[in-house]
């Protein structure tokens, strides 16, 4: 079915909107930025479709639309209003899955190999050299839990497996999951030496590390967080670095973002802060486009779209 | 053949060295840091097994030496002076492929995922964000070319191939590496993103970075330096950071080590000092104990030591 109108909320750059017009063949499209506050809600209410991540109570206020194509994996914020049965929403699931997995890595090695103490070195062009190879570890022939073992976390595998990492993998509902129980996992952790959260943010999940569980690993492991900020108790968290009962922390999330700047996350040099960014990269925006226009046209098609996302479940 | 006496130069811990007088049943050790200057140069005189990395120029007057035991991988100092033929000389050779190749893919991460921006914006509990995320680069589907293709250039090969990296690998007197020749490799070398140079000093290898091979890097390229800092020519390699000819550099290996506080070096942004760390690890020393201890039950038993070098090759 060939769409009225396109309402279009994700901020693309001047490249990213030129290739997205020529593809439409005059379907008509609208762009926020190009608009007062008042005329996006009224020009998303005329649009059958709209693609972007549009503030979550517009949706109670849809009239055409039949389909919204979010620029995010995550969509936690949709769950908690009532869609209409007419609209469906899509994702962009797995898209953010390589970038996401590089960060993850790259932060576990920053911190393994003692980067974070030579970027200081590096500042006060201070040469310590061999006095800090005994502090450095290895990822070879640890062990890593990845829970929530999606495409984050099968990214995620793949790579710490080529390192001689042993992984373990937890996931509810699937059944090629080494796990599928907080019970098992809770067994597990103590002997852990990376622990990996690649949660999306569901009823089930937020708060899911708790204080009782995050006591629960070993003083010597790595705790990273790349699903959402709320899946962790934050405060219990930072209680457990200041206790020393953690080796660091890479988090890509965090509870509220932008990280406030009176929170002590930004203080502890053990703990590396991604700010949210480990899905990006220089083609980002392209890629979205192009995965919008894919999916347009299966709509035009009457096809069923890729990546349609069931809210219950939430993922 | 059963020792007269072992002198060891390493620099070993307590709990390292009692490890090692543990499993000697007897055979006489004496210890640098327990002698006199003096002191040290007559007991490896008497010695007819050492230890560590003794001054190449002691090599000019040994007198009972059958077999020196170095602690590192690289040789070249020893290439200097005659060695006498009752000599044999062991390297390290493998020991520290896997930490350098985590701290290679480490320091690549680092430069690839914005480590060193989100480093500086942490210091100054700056939210930067999405904005980043353009910024970012990728692994996968990059080309990289490993130049000196031993057993640190393997290992960061396997872990650059599970990254989605397609690796070129050469090595002068290897058949199953990818190019032999450096004219094969300057072919290349336009096209590479990623160029890790992990050659041993010799004198074919000294300078072989030169200004005019440089100069045919790709100006998004990242270079990356494992191997001995005097195979670059570091004057060059400033001139292109300054130009902005490159990418950026991970350097585990400087001209001159410790790299002196004058040197621009220490002051790009896109430039990670690992400070000749890479190889290093926790258990370091007493792995480095346990391979002496294994060439040594070798020794006894008049068998082939592991990991004679071969010093006219280098390597």
């Amino acid at each position: 079915m060939e769409p009225t109108l396109i309402y279009t909320h994700a901020e693309l750059g001047p490249t990213e909107k030129s290739h997205l017009v020529d593809r439409l063949n005059g379907i008509p499209i609208v762009f926020k930025e190009e608009l007062s506050e008042v005329e996006c809600l009224e020009r998303f209410q005329q649009a059958t479709v709209a693609f972007g991540n549009v503030p979550a109570d517009w949706l109670r206020k849809t009239e055409a639309l039949q389909w919204l194509q979010l620029e995010s994996a995550g969509f936690g914020e949709y769950q908690t209003v009532p869609i209409p049965d007419m609209v469906t929403i899509t994702n962009l699931k797995g898209m953010f899955s390589v970038p996401a997995a590089e960060t993850v890595l790259g932060g576990i090695l920053f911190l393994h190999r003692g980067l974070n103490d030579l970027v200081v070195y590096q500042r006060q062009k201070h040469w310590v050299g061999a006095d800090l190879r005994p502090e450095l570890k290895l990822l070879q022939d640890q062990k890593a839990v990845i829970v929530g073992w999606g495409s984050i976390g099968k990214a995620i595998q793949h790579r710490l497996e080529a390192f001689g990492v042993e992984v373990f993998t937890m996931n509810r509902s699937s059944e090629g999951a080494d796990l599928q129980t907080p019970e098992a996992l809770d067994d597990l952790l103590p002997k852990m030496d990376l622990v990996i959260v690649c949660l999306p943010e569901t009823q089930e999940t937020i708060g899911f590390f708790d204080k009782a569980r995050l006591s629960l690993l070993a003083e010597d492991a790595l705790f990273v967080n790349v699903g959402r900020g709320s899946v962790v108790d934050e405060a219990a968290l930072i209680d457990c670095l200041r206790a020393n009962k953690l080796a660091g922390c890479v988090l890509d999330v965090t509870e509220v973002e932008p990280l406030p700047a009176s929170s002590s996350l930004w203080n502890f040099p053990n703990v590396l802060l991604t700010q949210h960014t480990s899905g990006g990269s220089g083609n980002e925006l392209m890629k979205k486009v192009d995965i919008f226009l894919d999916n347009l046209e299966r709509f035009r098609k009457g096809l069923r779209l890729e990546n349609v996302v069931d809210l219950k479940r939430g993922y």
